[in-house]
């Protein structure tokens, strides 16, 4: 199965012809995901991008895993939108270019019923990470032509895609050569803890407990509304999971007073990246590249959290890249452009 | 072709099987649209859900077409997210559940390089009108098992697509049997009048003129940011082109100053429903059905608009439903039950 | 009485002493107001600064007419607050430092239960042109040590103040001979137009009636919520009085649909210094000194409406000077230091 | 002097002429304040409310000491506003009712440089808790006829006002016996905490230092569009001052990535009711009267922090009143109707 199509709108003119490469759908059924705690589906698609002189070589070719952010998933990257690339336009345009030097890239499926996975393994969710690392890795390099081993392989996303990327690496340099995060989760104090708030009110607006707010936000014709909410809770299941709590799950703060569970945060916090970082230098040191951006007017203060982690790089001897661009945490597609060419280079 | 899959994080039970029907992508290619004024394309494809009974009958279904909002096509309808029913699923719940009689429902693609056509006949854009009347709608009858004939025919859509619902059904009562307008465009006064100042205002950031605006539109990374400001020339484009005029568009104000064109502004309320009702009152009253709705809290205030133009219905002894709903403009495709069950049923 | 005092915060040095004028709070009992249709009072305190060399001297002295805005009192321009001057604390300032000769600005009180009289004559609130013409500029000469004469007088004022200040000097060139317009009222359908959809939206939601609305707007503990629609009642109140109406106001759209009124809508915009310009145009020639400004974010949109008013000054051939500042239309006293040294150097 | 006067728009019907209370402004020189450290007046004003009865009678009364918000002063709660009752106008009508039994209203100004002192010792600021305590209790008792004793003296307050109310009464049981707090500063981790990347990306928008922020502050015309950085810049300096730091202020946060400063916050914490509420049962037990409430929507999440401490008081076992209202943080002046006469009533 091929999604292309025209795109009204793109500047494309005439002289411009960009080869096409192709997406291509691996279905897989997981046995790691199979009876998972939230009843989430154990068979997957896998849209992978082909780059345009796949089908007419035997050449292999670098991967790049990209990772969805919260609420998304890898097909949802290759919607179609009027004035936006898709990311297989994308691709097609930076490897017809020259800008990147041809890849495949990865589209994963970690999508849960509370919205998302954060790429780790949690009694609430299901083994996401071991999903991606033990599954998918092997998975596509059985069924691609890929250039195998960590040098060869990357892994990328935005905002909870940058959060996953970030840790997969760091714990996976076996795995892993090169990440990129663009407006990753890190310094929960400001991506997260901001919203307990929202959060507490939120939860008690919806009848009060998590179970309560869980059920009424499923039965919400618009779900947007609650996201704020939606979002905690997600998050709760995957750093704090707890198989006693209501629906697996023990939140970070008192449902009535909204005061800090300190024991639950400490869970949080330790998923940090700005924490995680001084364990894994190894890891980091290794990377053949990690690049890392993120918004001056990021929503949820994501560029304080990369200065923070860039901090502890520092510190640690850790080299990388970092931009900030003036935008917010929303819509920035765009800058999906700079950890591809700079991954794939490094990976090529 | 077909676009469907798992649907995570819908609300599925194992005993809720829905019956599936699929999506038929056809390529047609347009006369009417060749060598149009904004070098859109001329051949596009026209995205057509069939029922699920559909391949396994020879029978023949009623047709609703369902118009795209403004930067929008037919293909955009089924795109895949997390937590929202695509068309496609929407579709096969309906029908599935029996509050639907099976349709062929058909999504065609009027986008311009100004984000949308309003399904008029422009200078600046191109012959939208006639491409979905003289060509799209004989198309799809000579392609599908159509129930031909305007009594087994409607058209819906959602903001511009319920604006285009209402002017093709009242301009072609001979093709169209049945309307619905999802908060649809009408009374121009509160639903584009109010963003003028932000026009003005725009044009003189982007450049200070018409020109300069669009040039630097199509260059910006993220469009959004310009939305406002495009939404007012693409409705000029469409209701006050002037091939002597930049771009082939008079526009409604000084674009120093923002004074009202009168002259042109008159030209725009030609084409508002309010307007145009008591014209086309044969058309109004042979329709089957009339379904319309908006939010109480429409961003566009097209709540109002509805009511102006059911006060209108009301004095010209036109029957329709109309409901108000507590939501605003956006995200509210769970509306889209309303008149597709009540055009199907209409239509039947 | 006296009105002074410490002023923490603002930017005093030791040695920048400024000389001090004061506040004459002068009691007048108007004819012309008594019994007025709003129940308002017709005894009302007049606040008069008189420049620091007022008492020591026999000098007379130019007057500033300086007009509230909507919801404002001449006693309210000079409440105290932490880092924000008064006006007499601006006034010292301005004449001390000799940027300003020395002048009597004169504070009126033209209030109205409604929250504002537009410095109009209505029968839905009292005679206020009437009564600053006839009885407070008289009065005030006779109190006061003034240079009489339109020559030496001038007025001014922010928002509903500004558009006062346009009327009547636009209106009585014999009275006034200098005018001064901070962000003031000007092209109605930019103004006032825009925010007719809330208005009818609030009135619904205080019971659907304008009694409705004003009975739970005066109990309500908290008014801020309301003064959107308020502000568009009072508009009516001064713009669209009618005795036979409910409380002698008609509003300018129907109060169930919003659709514009446009028997109504066209007295008001008689109102507007936009049209009321080419009528004045003697008036306005005459004037000694034109001051207008308004902020490049307005949140009325006013420096559109300033902008199309010098457009119809310039086709009339009326002098002015007309600054855009980069802010919106709250907290700009600031400003007030240009209109004010503008019009004492014009009328000294 | 007294400041009173009209009040339009008030709902006052002719029948029910109230007695009026005046307001006297002592003139009080500090010995405590002299030579403060940011350069404020030790000359301040004291501006005392005197029951309608005061002048005709021999009697004493009780005493409530009502402390200003941040940014605020006593003398602005005596501002003039048209819809809005002033502070003595709210105590007159509440006593000519009967509400309230007649009582002498205190309200000190501990206004600084920085927008307030929340009423502490600092050696950034001044020693405005002995200030209070040690000069302007016994100054007012020798001042006026007062019953002087802390069973007749209580203290409330508004925002930083009832931050101080709380932190007053909780240090000195032998100077008040009742406090009340209307939305008063509390879990500093919800009610300072979230705004810490604001205060940050605020200091690098002017000039990167404590320094350069504070001079450009100064010379802003429109100084709000700052405040919120301010905000925490003040805070800093009442709960973490530091001789040796720029402008005496250690700040909580690095002001380059906004990573938390541990030990800075610590001492934040230190300050906090909910922290400083266990060190204070026996103070708290004593007190005749602890009334406490916050809005359901307040900005700055302090219905969360009055429900946090109202836990630690349950677990303590101290008595208290708790409300919680429909609204925000701002304009909830109607409020203060509650404890003003929950305090008179205990105190008289």
């Amino acid at each position: 199965m091929m999604i292309a199509g025209m795109r009204v709108g793109c500047e494309q003119t005439p002289d411009m012809q960009q080869q096409k490469g192709r997406v291509e759908v691996l279905a897989h059924a997981s046995t790691i995901l199979r009876g998972n705690a939230s009843g989430d589906p154990s068979e997957r698609d896998v849209y992978c991008y082909l780059p345009p002189s796949y089908d007419a070589s035997k050449q292999r070719y670098p991967v790049i895993y990209f990772l969805s952010g919260f609420t998304g998933t890898g097909r949802m990257l290759l919607n179609y939108s009027a004035f936006e690339e898709p990311l297989d336009g994308r691709l097609d345009r930076l490897i017809s270019s020259g800008a990147m030097p041809p890849a495949i890239v990865v589209l994963p499926d970690c999508m849960t019923r509370f919205g998302g996975s954060q790429y780790t393994n949690s009694s609430a969710t299901g083994r996401y990470e071991d999903y991606i690392i033990d599954e998918i890795v092997p998975f596509v390099d059985e069924k691609l032509r890929t250039l195998p081993g960590r040098d060869h392989r990357g892994v990328t996303g935005k905002s909870s895609g940058g959060y996953g990327a970030l840790r997969l690496a760091m714990r996976h340099p076996d795995v892993f050569g090169a990440l990129g995060s663009h407006a990753g989760d890190a310094y929960f104090e400001y991506c997260y803890f901001l919203d307990f708030p929202k959060f507490v009110l939120g939860i008690q607006k919806y009848g009060g407990s998590v179970e309560s707010f869980f059920e009424r936000f499923q039965a919400l014709p618009k779900k947007h509304v609650a996201f704020d909410v939606l979002n905690i809770l997600a998050m709760a299941a995957c750093y704090s999971p707890n198989p006693d709590a209501p629906l697996g799950i023990d939140v970070p703060v008192d449902l009535q007073t909204g005061e800090l569970r300190d024991a639950v945060w400490r869970r949080w916090l330790d998923n940090d990246p700005v924490f995680m970082a001084p364990k894994c230098v190894g890891a980091l040191r290794s990377m053949k590249k990690i690049f890392l951006d993120a918004g001056l007017r990021d929503d949820y203060q994501l560029q304080l959290g990369a200065r923070i982690l860039c901090s502890r790089f520092d510190e640690l001897g850790v080299k990388y890249t970092y931009e900030e661009f003036d935008d917010t945490h929303m819509g920035i597609v765009y800058r999906y452009d700079r950890s591809l060419t700079e991954l794939a280079r490094a990976l090529a």
